[in-house]
């Protein structure tokens, strides 16, 4: 089969690599129907991150189950299912207390952005839909994968509550889902944090109700306007620089809840700045498993779309012009069909 | 009158001061019935705390109203009182939120290891205990004004919830009523970090079940022994050094909690480690007065003894030997009587 393989910042490409086998008796292999590339594949992309040699991409996926090991109980071949970027067994301490991005045994699903994909510890991992979903669901079920559930665990761990003012920093498909996720809390000011126009578009469509352009403290400043100097209940900090942080930190009321979930990139939090905000931190890679039954129900009743955040569609055989779009910000996330 | 100063590290006078005046209408001037020296007091004492020029001491206090200003409702002459090291107006909406130590109107209570002490914002700052206390009691009640208030805040920051296996980081003062403020809120096992065996008898009688001697990335390791690698589920961190904090963090479970109280001094926590920690990381200074009508009424109940954490009485005029001693760590706190 042929799939994407980084080799280098910018150097994305498509090409023969081995069919994935099952390898232990908990494997599944699934038939990849939609995949697509993520902001965190940007990081190494723009080489703003350490690999080691060429690396297999992507991480998001959902398809047909072809094979199972063994051991595999809870999914059968032909069933279409949808798992995380990282698989879990879902029966440890951690995976019980709904950290299953801290499972005791999780693996990172890699190699997605292809035709077929190992998924280990299948039953703890995936879950099938209702039935093979049309093709017009499979974008919103896609999102489940990663972003939805990132977005949603970033409104969770920012304690969003009915009510509430919650500011959104980052615009990517994270953050627009996380304004989504918001909404669907019961959030009563939304403030999405953006510079682009389409994005901004997609914020307001998912439910934000402000738009904040400035950046940074003059971003945080804002918000402290726009909230008579108290400040928002909770921030999503969707990007994961030391600037959307401090940018997330310094925009939050005394008590208010920041919830980040860009993945750090060389943050460093001054102890005495967090102790006088007298904020609440939480955040950490989603445990997007804990959310698939609910989200994908909502998905399923047609209740939410969050599929809407891929703007460009291509086949798999161009997932170089997919990552090149993405990181010039002409697409929000591109989906590809293998 | 007479009271402690600060003129350098290990330099504490006590000496003549002008005695405290009404300067606003919301102030009120309260007759010390005891005080005491705190550990944050230690920070500039141990001349690892800048301060400008020679600083009147101690900021927990109770005793009688001597004089109020004439915008003051809700105490009067003769009552006892009991206040925050902050005053806080206790009606802005940080107040309201809870947080009256982010008080919109803030001031910091300083000077109290004197006869006399002028407390601003006195209708949000005191609160009245039902009658005159007998003197058995006021210990208890000086405990309230700042270290049991802010071990209550830790627990309660730490997520404490009944059954859960809780670490407390330092065995000062507030550590000790950390783990007292764990047992109330039904914690099942609590481990205090100590290596003092005095503090570990106190921390046995407030609730400790277990004690851990090693400290740093030992201390932690030793927690996931005994928890059989989880993890704990809250971790109290009363200390405020790189060291205490990193403890705190390291000995969490995915998910838990660490509540913070120790002021940081120094501290940078970096945003990689706490993502893939998933720790919730909650802290400041303790808003006190949100505690005062509970914690008072337990204490007048006589359910709790948070007074035992003194274990030196000396009169006020020798405060020099009440730092010395604490700084030695020959004495746990020291109350102070005038």
């Amino acid at each position: 089969m042929r799939g994407a393989v980084l080799y280098g910042p910018g150097d994305v490409r498509f090409e023969d690599r081995a069919e994935p086998t099952i390898l232990a008796p908990t494997d599944a292999i699934v038939r990849i129907a939609a995949t697509c590339v993520c902001g965190s594949d940007l990081w190494p992309y723009r080489g703003l991150q350490a690999y080691a040699g060429p690396t297999p991409m992507g991480h998001e996926y959902c398809g047909l189950v072809e094979e199972v090991g063994g051991a595999v109980k809870s999914v059968r071949p032909g069933q279409f299912v949808i798992g995380s970027f990282f698989a879990s067994d879902n029966t440890c301490p951690h995976c019980r207390a709904g950290y299953q991005t801290s499972c005791q045994q999780k693996e990172f699903v890699g190699g997605a952005q292809a035709p077929l994909l190992r998924v280990p510890l299948a039953d703890g991992t995936l879950v099938a839909t209702p039935e093979v979903p049309s093709d017009d669901l499979i974008p919103s079920i896609l999102a489940l994968s990663d972003v939805m559930g990132t977005g949603w665990f970033a409104a969770e761990a920012a304690n969003v509550r009915p009510g509430g003012t919650v500011v959104v920093v980052g615009d990517g498909a994270v953050g627009l889902l996380g304004v989504l996720s918001a909404k669907l809390m019961g959030a009563e000011h939304i403030i999405a944090m953006s510079r682009h126009e389409t994005r901004q578009e997609l914020a307001r469509a998912f439910g934000a109700t402000d738009i904040v352009t400035e950046r940074g403290d003059e971003g945080a400043a804002r918000i402290r306007d726009m909230t008579n100097g108290i400040g928002a209940d909770s921030v999503l900090e969707c990007v994961g620089t030391q600037q959307s942080m401090m940018q997330a930190i310094r925009a939050i009321r005394p008590g208010g809840s920041v919830g980040y979930v860009g993945v750090p990139h060389g943050v460093e939090l001054k102890g005495e700045e967090l102790f006088f905000a007298h904020v609440h931190l939480h955040g950490g890679p989603a445990p997007v498993r804990r959310y698939l039954p609910e989200l994908i129900r909502q998905v399923w009743d047609r209740k939410i779309e969050p599929g809407k955040v891929f703007d460009l569609t291509l086949p798999l055989d161009q997932v170089a012009a997919a990552y090149q779009a993405m990181d010039e910000r002409r697409a929000i996330k591109t989906l590809l069909r293998p």
